[in-house]
């Protein structure tokens, strides 16, 4: 199966076409933290991004592509994380309609969020058929446009723009990482990781416990269900055949890490940076620190996704 | 009394003197938090400094000063806060010998900090009245010099180059703010920012529980001493004579707030900032929210002091 994939020349564009409501996020690194994994690394930080994640880029091209028909009748998606956020903030800088369709069970910070943002919830049962349904019914009904969450050529190319960017700042870079759930962000970041220099190496990184895209590549066949166990909240998706098709032809590996190491990238992350970063942003550390991604004296650019996490409930036992 | 204080043009020849050494820290700012307080607030992000603190300028600045003969000798503080983390790595940096009175009920990460550096800790009894007696005996044997926390010429220009930079970005901000401890910052800070430009209203803050700023410049008389009770561990000191002389001259008022404000100004911080602050950040904040200092319509810059804390002992209740 193959499909029209970004290229980097469609990267470059959704970045002119992002660049006005977008940040440009700083790339931080320290001392410490390179002695610690060995590495060289340079985080490009999308915690710090509009809506606290790298989000904002893709849904914020695929809005400002939409033609001038698709756009007065409005998009929808589905999604209870950040890519919810996103298309709610991008739909509101455009002036036009968003319906996210969340499940029941969201968490309130996260329907607080897309609400803020003036999007319409429509609230589904907690499963895929009913998230589906309600989807096609607001289809039917009103003529929205479908903006997925990763399957969507538009969403890929804004969420390339990361590395576009950190790419500009340090060209040298051996290796760079990015989480992986959907695939969205890995395959925008190898496209144009590749369509700039194609001897850098591209990997992915996640939780043990939603291993689908390693197991993917590994047999070459693309896994269509899993029952996740990971605190990434953010990666508990399994890849699209879009996705997996630009994976497999340009990806050299996926780093898997156990949770444990996530929450221990994580609070390097938070005391050696001073950034906060949400659990799905430190699969790439914690996969150098597990030396499943073999990275050690090169030089590393991670994209830290996101920065949205309940601070009621952090994943380590707090002494009050 | 009287005493020298440093002027805008030591603080100028100070921020040459250190600057190739320390961070140019970001200023960040959030729509959202500006709603929340009704000002428009710069943050000047003193978290991602050298050591994590502002404490780096006055620590470098003072080692940095001294004459070949004193800097042979070596140098002494006593903190195990910030500032002794700070003068280890000022010394390291410039190859001299660093001493740092530690009292030994002081918590593990400080200590490791202190010794990472490379600087000698001597233990005392957690009481002022042995931990100046174990400086004096090693000034008496060693012939180190003093750098005190705060009550330090050197110091406190090297803290007001923090306000410098934050000027140099932000030249119309209607009033300055930042934590009132033993007074070195907010001193440098008042002599800066009035001698850039005089119609700046300076403000320090300080938590309830350790409000001897607040309260010498109430009454015109220095407290001199305080049992403080606040979760913000670098502001339970009290002004010197110098500090509180350069404080009652040129601070515009002292904002109080209370530690549960000073909690709900961190998570707003590191909510929306997505920055990893300590407690004795956010007293500015939080007086902003309390408004006990009155900022609503105002251009308000604040320093925040620092990002060190424990991520194991947060000041509040997580579920895990």
């Amino acid at each position: 199966m193959s499909f029209t994939h970004p290229t980097v020349e469609l990267i470059r564009e959704a970045h002119a076409r992002i660049r006005p409501y977008i940040h440009r996020t700083p790339v931080l690194s320290s001392r410490t933290l390179n002695e610690i994994v060995g590495s060289e690394v340079y985080f490009k930080c999308e915690n710090f991004q509009k809506v606290g994640a790298f989000k904002a880029r893709g849904a914020c091209n695929a809005v400002m592509s939409l033609d001038g028909a698709a756009a007065a009748k409005g998009v929808v998606t589905h999604s209870s994380g950040n890519h919810g956020a996103a298309l709610a903030w991008a739909s509101r800088l455009r002036g036009i309609r968003a319906t996210v369709v969340v499940p029941e069970n969201a968490p309130d910070p996260k329907k607080r969020a897309i609400a803020a943002y003036g999007a319409t919830i429509v609230y589904c049962a907690p499963t895929v058929a009913a998230r589906e349904s309600a989807v096609e019914k607001l289809i039917a009904e009103h003529g929205y446009t479908l903006i997925h969450p990763f399957d969507n050529e538009a969403v890929i190319a804004g969420q390339g723009t990361a590395v576009l960017e950190l790419l500009e700042e340090h060209p040298h870079l051996d290796i760079v990482v990015s989480s992986l759930g959907g695939g969205g962000l890995l395959s925008g970041t190898a496209i144009a990781a590749h369509g700039i220099r194609s001897d850098i190496g591209v990997f992915g990184a996640e939780p043990r416990g939603a291993d689908d895209g390693f197991r993917s590549l590994a047999s070459g066949d693309r896994v269509r269900e899993m029952t996740p166990d990971t605190i990434c909240d953010g990666l508990r998706t399994v890849l699209s055949d879009r996705t997996f098709d630009v994976i497999r032809n340009h990806v050299a590996g996926i780093g898997v890490a156990s949770d444990e190491n996530v929450v221990k990238a994580m609070r390097l992350i938070w005391e050696r940076l001073k950034i906060v970063v949400e659990p799905s942003a430190c699969p790439p550390l914690a996969a150098l620190l597990e030396d499943t991604i073999a990275a050690r004296g090169k030089r590393v650019g991670i994209i830290l996704s996101g920065g949205n996490l309940d601070l009621d409930r952090l994943p380590w036992a707090i002494a009050v």
